[in-house]
C-alpha cells in the first residue's frame, strides 16, 4: 500500500481512507504498509505510528495488516513492532538491515536476535536490489526452523530463486510465499506461491484478486489475459519517469487522477509534473477501457 | 570516530571518555561521530542523541563535533540536526538518502530542502559504495551555491573524482575537502584535500596528524613514511573479517585490546572471535614497536 | 550443445558424434554450437571452424544448425558466419560485443553494419550478465524491422523483459523466442514464447522436448511435473561448484559419467575433480530414477 | 597506443607512422599496442598481426614493444604472442580471460599453462571494469614467482591496491609497476610505480614523459604541475561522449585535428560527429596555449 501524503510528514487522511476502503471492497486478502511502495523508509517514526494506527483503528480486523519494520537500527525495528502490536496490526515485515551489508551468518543472527523482541509474527522481505544483500535460500531454510516466522515476500525478480523457495515449503506447509513484481505474479502461484504483495492492487485490487483466484483455481487461460493486463499497466504506468521512483510515482500520480488520494512524494521524491500527469491521465483512461472488458 | 557500546542500545560511558580524551591529545582538528565507522544508521536515535550530548559535554568546544544525520527519512535527519545544534555540535554531515536511489537532480533539490532545515552547516558525504549515489562532481558544484554547505568528506576512493572535486574549490576557497580512506591521505592532501576522517586515528591519533602535518607543508620524505605506517595499519588490522564490517570490527577490537573501549557492535555485526581477536593483539604489537621508532 | 574436448584445442570426435546423436534421438528441435555452455569463446578459431565443419556434416539437416558468432571483433564474426554457411549450418546467432560496452544506439547500428555482410539469418542473443549490455527493447523492436533477424535468445533470467518481448512478437510473427535459463521454461512458453535453448538437453534432451511439447500443448499438470525435474537437475548438477563455470562442469562431468563424452574444459576452467565428480555421480543415479518415473 | 584505422580492417599506415614517430620522439619509453586503446578486441587478427608486424618493423628496437593479448581464447593469445615474437616485439600484455568470470585459483593455473606457451615474457593487465575479473593480490603475489611474468599494469582506479602491489614488488625488485589511468600518474610513481601507460601520451607524448620524469626524481612542485594538465586533458578530451568508448574516441578526434592519424573506429563504435569534433577542436586549441606555457 501507498502511503497518501498531504505534504512533509503529514498524512493524506481521507485519501487514506479512501485508498483502505477501495482494497478491502476489491478484495484483498490482506494489507501490507511501510514497505518500499509504502516509503516506509523515507518517513519519520512519528508519521509511520500515526499511519500504522490509522490503518489498524479503520481495518477493525476485516483484513489481517502487515507492518513494514525494516530498519538499519535493531532498536528501531523493534519499536516500530511494538508499536503495531499495540495498534493491533496482524504481523511485521522485515528486510535485511541495509547500509553496511551482511554476510549470510550474520543475517541468520541477525533473525535469531530479533525475533525474540517481536510481539508479532515475521515475514522476510527479500529485496536485493535495495537492501544489496539476499536472504539466500540456506537462510530462508534457516529461518524456518524458527515457528515466529511464517513467511517471504520475494522482490528479487528472480523466478529461479521463488521456485526453490517454494520448493522448501515442504519444510513448513503453513508458510506464506507471495511475490513483489505483479509482472510475474501468475507464474509465482504456478511454482507454488500463495499470492502477491502488488503496487496495481492499490489502484485496480479487483484485477490481482481476481487474477489471483484464477491462477489458483488452475484457470490458465484467465489468468494469462489477466496477467496479460497486468503487464500492461506495469508497462504504461511504471516507466514514465526514468529513474527507479518512477513506479511509486506512476501509481500516486494515477491514484490522484482517479480521486483517491494526494500524490506528495516524500524526499527526496517529487510527485509527476503536468507533464507526465497527463500521460498518467490518458493511458488510465485506456486501461480503465481494457479493464472494463474483462468483467472482474 | 568509533561509538564504544556495552551493550545493544547501552553507551560504554568510560570508554567513550578515554576515546574522545585520547583523540584530542592526539592532536586531531575535530571530531566526526555517527558516521558510517560510528556505526551511525545501526544506532537507535535514543543513543545517538545521547552520544551526541555526551561527546558535546565532554569536548567542550576544544575542538568541533561534527555529527552525521545521514538517514533514509528527512524529517528523521532534521530531528537529528537539530539536537546536535541544542547540545552544542557545530556542524552536520549527511550522505545521500540510501534506500530508493535518487537522481542526481532529486539530490540536489532534496539538498535544497534539508539545508534551510537545518540549525547548523553542512558537510556532505559522498559514499557511493554504500548509498548507491554518489554526490556527482554537477552536485557538489549546485552545492558550492549553498553558503550553508561548507565542505565534502569523499570516502569514493575514487581519487580522479576527489582532484576534480578540489578543482572546483576556486570556486569556495572556504570549503573543506576531507578524505574517507586513509590508504590515500597523503595523495588526497597534495592534490588539494585539507585532511582526513580516518578510522585509524580512533587508535593512533598522533600517527594522522602528522601525516596530515608533514603532507600540508610539503615534506614528502616523512608524508611517504607515515603513509607507509597507515597503509600498514590498514593492510593488518582492516582485513582480518572477510565482510565488510571488518574494518570497524577490526578497530573496535584493536581499541578493547588497548584498553580503550569495548568492542560490542550494534547488530546485525558482532565482535571478531578470540582466533582474530588473538591476531589483532599480535599485529597490534608489530604496529606499536614500527610506531615507536616514527618519532611521533 | 557443450563443445567436447580431448585436450587443449582438441575436439573429442567421438564424444561429439555421440551427444549429436542423442540429442536429435531425443527429439530437439535444432542444435546451437559456440553458445556459452559450447564455451564458443574459449575456443580456437579453429577448432570453432572444425566443429561446425563436423556438426553439419553429421546432422545432415536433419535439425537446423544454429552456429554461435559472439565475438568483440566484428571481422572475426563474420569470418565464422561465412564458414558457417560454406558447412551448411542454417543460422547464426550474435550477443553484444563484451568487451568495451557499448551503448544502444551502437548496438543498433552495429546490427544494421553485421546483418548485410552475414550470408545467413541472425539470432539474437541477450546474456547481459557476461556481455554487460543488454539488448533492449526498444532495441529488439528496431531488429524486428530487419527481415534477416529471426528470433531471440534470451538469458537475462528477467520474465518481465522476456513477456515484453513476447509482446513485441505482433510486429513480426514469424519471429522465434527462445529462453536460455531451463528453470523458467515452462514459464516462458506460456508467456508466448517457442522454446528453450537448454543446457540441460545434452543429457537428457527427451525431457526438454517433453516438456515444451506439454507447454505449448497447454497441458499444465503434465509441464509443471517436467518443469519440476528440471529445476531439480538443475539444482543437483549446476551449482556443486562455486564459480560461474559450475553450470558447464556440471554438465561436462555427467556427460562423461554417462560415457557420452570427454569431460575436458577449455582454459581457464578445469573439469571437476573425484570429490565433485563422485557427488554428481550419485545425484545423477537419483535423476535417472526420478526420470525413469515420468515416462518420457 | 591508439590503432589508426582507414576503414573496417584497414590500418592507415601512414598515420601509425606519424603516430610512432610522434611518440619516439616525445620520450616515451616503450609502445603498447593491442591495448584497449588500441582497441585490440575489436581487431580481426589479420589486422592485429599486421599493426605487430609494421610497429615492430618502424620501431626497430629504439624502444621496447609490448604487445596485447588478452582474449577469451587461450589458443589465439599464444598465437598472438608467437606471431609477435618472430614480428620482434619485446613483451605481451595479458588482462584475465574475460567472458565467464573466472576464480582467482583458476586465474593463477591459467598464468601457470599460459606463461610456458609464450615466447616473450608476460605483462599482466589488472582491468577489472571490463574483465570483471581483477588480479588479486594474492594472485600477483603467486605471478611473482615465476621469473617470465615480469610486470603489472593496473587499471583499476584503485590507488590503495596499487600501493598494496608496489609493497610486493620488495619480492621481485626487477618487476615493472605501471598505472592505466593517467589522473593519478603522479600519484602512481610516488607510490613506488614506475610510470604510466597513458592513452594521452598518444597525442602529448613529452608532457607524460615529463612527469614521469619530474615524479621520479621527486621534484613535486613540477610533477604537480604537470599532472594537473594532465588532469585538465581527461576532463576535457576523454568525457565528450556519454558512453565508455569517449575516452578513445576522444583521443582519435584529437589525433585526427592534429593531423596525426586517422579517427576512425573499430565497430561497434564509430567515430565523433562534427558537433563533437568542433569541441574537441577548440579544447584542444586551449590545451596547446596551457603546454606551450608548460616549456616542456
Amino acid at each position: 500500500m501507498v502511503t497518501p501524503l498531504r505534504d512533509r510528514d503529514q498524512l493524506d487522511v481521507a485519501g487514506l481512507e479512501r485508498l483502505v476502503e477501495r482494497a478491502i471492497d476489491g478484495g484483498v486478502s490482506g494489507l501490507f504498509i511501510l514497505g518500499t511502495t509504502g516509503e516506509g523508509p523515507s518517513l519519520s517514526y512519528r508519521l509511520r505510528r500515526e499511519l500504522v494506527e490509522r490503518v489498524c483503528r479503520q481495518v477493525k480486523s476485516r483484513v489481517p495488516v502487515l507492518v513494514g519494520i525494516t530498519d538499519t537500527a535493531f532498536v528501531e525495528s523493534v519499536n516500530v513492532a511494538r508499536h503495531a502490536a499495540d495498534a493491533g496490526a496482524d504481523a511485521v515485515v522485515a528486510a535485511p538491515p541495509y547500509y553496511l551489508p551482511e554476510a549470510q551468518p550474520e543475517l541468520r543472527e541477525y533473525l535469531d536476535h530479533l525475533v525474540p523482541e517481536l510481539p508479532l509474527p515475521l515475514y522476510l522481505y527479500n529485496m536485493p536490489a535495495l537492501t544489496k544483500v539476499s536472504f539466500e535460500l540456506e537462510t530462508v531454510r534457516h529461518a524456518m526452523d524458527n515457528p515466529r516466522i511464517v513467511g517471504l515476500k520475494d522482490s528479487s525478480g528472480n523466478l529461479d530463486y521463488f521456485k526453490r523457495a517454494a520448493g522448501l515449503l515442504k519444510q513448513r506447509p503453513d508458510w506464506t510465499l507471495l511475490i513483489g513484481p505483479e509482472e510475474m505474479l501468475f507464474e509465482s502461484i504456478l511454482a507454488g506461491g500463495l499470492g502477491g504483495v502488488s503496487g496495481g492492487a492499490n489502484l485496480f485490487p479487483k484485477l490481482y484478486v481476481r487474477l489471483c483466484e484464477a491462477a489458483r483455481a488452475g484457470d490458465v487461460a484467465r489468468a494469462r489475459e489477466l496477467q496479460a493486463q497486468v503487464l500492461c499497466i506495469s508497462g504504461s504506468l511504471y516507466r514514465i519517469g526514468r529513474h527507479s521512483s518512477s513506479i511509486i510515482k506512476g501509481i500516486k500520480c494515477a491514484l490522484a487522477c482517479l480521486g483517491i488520494c494526494n500524490d506528495f512524494m516524500a524526499e527526496p521524491f517529487h510527485r509527476f509534473r503536468a507533464e507526465e500527469r497527463a500521460l498518467v491521465e490518458s493511458r488510465l483512461k485506456e486501461i480503465e477501457t481494457a479493464l472494463s472488458k474483462l468483467s472482474l
